[in-house]
């Protein structure tokens, strides 16, 4: 699509993993659960497609469960761990710059009976390792804060926050659909328990997704989805291998130089005054950027009449200003000159 | 490919549903939330989606919600309505030879205090109105009974189990995975307020299916995927576009005439003592065959070495006799004599 700067949205689906997806929906389309050649084919290239992904973060293969997206992924986490302490409930902290999918599970949790602590990011977006421990309890269950900011770029300091959570021994979830191939991840390196990931921001099919969650046969969370047996018992439904193996094959052919595009936006933006938002420790394909007037705003989607963002796509049909751009301390005036534009991605190197 | 057999657990992708995806994967990838023109041709593609479905049905298409596959949906309908009464808990009824997946639902509530009704069924595989009465209690909060068999082909009959839970103001759900498209249904004149379908039984893509839900908007079932506001609220996540246009193509290019690949199934087993399971009313493309002697299972299988299943395939893996066959008060002995094979699935006409 020309003139499409939404990538963190969603990205196409890339020719090589559309090739790699075809084999299996026309010319090997068994259940992956059936017993003959076919279905073991099938099941193979679901296990090979595990390596992939187990390989990019450091992971085991049995440690990563596939999952409908990282929203399904993030909901899993959460409940499956919470409902493990459906008895005596507990207390979970999160960041008030999540993802909607997390917000809104952790406010059906506490409409259960959990207490959740949402902290609360600086002005530039950062949660701080400060803030996680003066926020621990006795009685915490999970940590769950995100790797980068769907809105604003900003690389969050997750392997400080997996130290404090292996230090107290609470689990560490964290959302990484927007880091997944782009930052360099090490589960081990960085205390992670458990992580989402999502194919379609990565050049992958939608639809599909994955949570790695750490010696995934002894964790006990509950399903959310309970099946057939699939995924070890931990999430049900046939196996779309296609889409499976559509992921994995995005997450091999990812880019890694930026795309010439991007120049574009560089030489367009160049032309205003504006503030970049989130910080230093951004991604270089997501750009929040704060219009120093409206003119400035005007001017720019006029000779630029791009398909963008403000705020993420999510909460793009509703007319609140994003709850990300709040929590910085920006008014409601200042989210309005406020937009998203996100770059094709590729993989960056982690500082 | 050649000699398969096993359409009850997966068909291929039609060459139409994968012409049909093929747009969105590519030409227009946008996000379905994004407000942009692409993001909101995207959601009118998913809106004229969930017409053709609901159009199937007798639903509107606001009552459709669109899942990753039956499993997610029947997971969604009984857990959702559920989480509603929390507090009091209540009684659920369903069958003994239900999907595994609603077999594991079910059991999940049981451990947290739900009560649950597993009703039994005749030998022919028939759950019977008259049970269902049986019953009944005050604290009754859900019915669930599939409406075809999956291992069987068995097709129960729901239309009488839906008036007898509109006559006693009870929600019933009932799995369609196997006779959506095969079979005629009407929401309206069968009573159901709650139905979940599949794709990748009818020629669709794996990874997507939905669930019909009377006045979803007034229902207040309690999500499943909590998300950014997808679906209504309902169910979070990313739309997948390729893979609900896919659905909807699957659903409307659904062929109407049996494949001529089944006079070869019909020439084969004549040769054969066996008995057919299921009783009369069975769909045409589902057959449960016992063979009277091991000798006659050995000559079968060596003569025709096609990809069957003993069971369904989510229960294939397993070393147990399928619980559905125990069910209709098989041996072990009996049931290790017993496969399905299913023929390529069209529309029948409706009994």
């Amino acid at each position: 699509m020309k003139d499409y700067f939404d990538f963190a949205a969603s990205t196409p689906v890339s020719l090589q993993v559309l090739e790699a997806m075809k084999t299996w929906e026309t010319d090997n389309f068994a259940n992956a659960s059936s017993a003959h050649q076919a279905g073991q084919a099938s099941h193979q290239a679901i296990q090979k497609a595990r390596e992939i992904i187990a390989d990019k973060i450091g992971a085991l293969p049995s440690e990563i469960i596939f999952t409908s997206g990282a929203s399904e992924a993030n909901n899993f986490a959460i409940k499956g761990l919470a409902f493990k302490h459906l008895d005596k409930k507990g207390h979970i902290i999160t960041s008030s710059i999540e993802h909607k999918c997390i917000l809104n599970t952790c406010a059906f949790l506490e409409s259960i009976g959990f207490d959740v602590t949402y902290l609360a990011p600086d002005s530039y977006g950062r949660i701080s390792a400060a803030s996680l421990n003066e926020a621990l309890r006795s009685d915490t269950i999970l940590i769950s804060i995100h790797h980068v900011n769907n809105e604003l770029g900003t690389i969050q300091p997750i392997a400080e926050f997996g130290a404090i959570a292996f230090e107290n021994g609470v689990p560490f979830h964290t959302d990484a659909a927007q880091s997944f191939c782009k930052c360099a991840i090490d589960v081990d390196d960085m205390d992670i328990d458990m992580l989402s990931l999502s194919g379609h921001k990565i050049y992958g099919p939608k639809g599909i997704g994955a949570l790695y969650l750490r010696n995934a046969r002894d964790s006990e969370l509950v399903p959310l989805i309970h099946g057939g047996g699939q995924e070890g018992g931990l999430r049900g439904g046939t196996s779309p291998t296609p889409l499976i193996v559509g992921l994995a094959a995005a997450a091999e052919c990812y880019p890694t130089e930026p795309s010439p595009d991007e120049q574009r936006f560089f030489n367009a933006i160049k032309e205003f005054e504006y503030t970049r938002n989130g910080g230093v420790d951004v991604v270089p394909t997501t750009w929040s950027v704060t219009f120093k007037s409206d003119d400035d705003v005007k001017s720019f989607t006029h000779n630029n009449p791009w398909l963008i963002s403000q705020g993420s796509a999510c909460n793009a049909l509703s007319n609140v200003a994003s709850h990300v751009l709040i929590a910085l301390g920006m008014t409601e005036e200042q989210a309005r000159r406020t937009y998203r534009i996100s770059l094709p991605p590729y993989q960056i190197s982690w500082k």
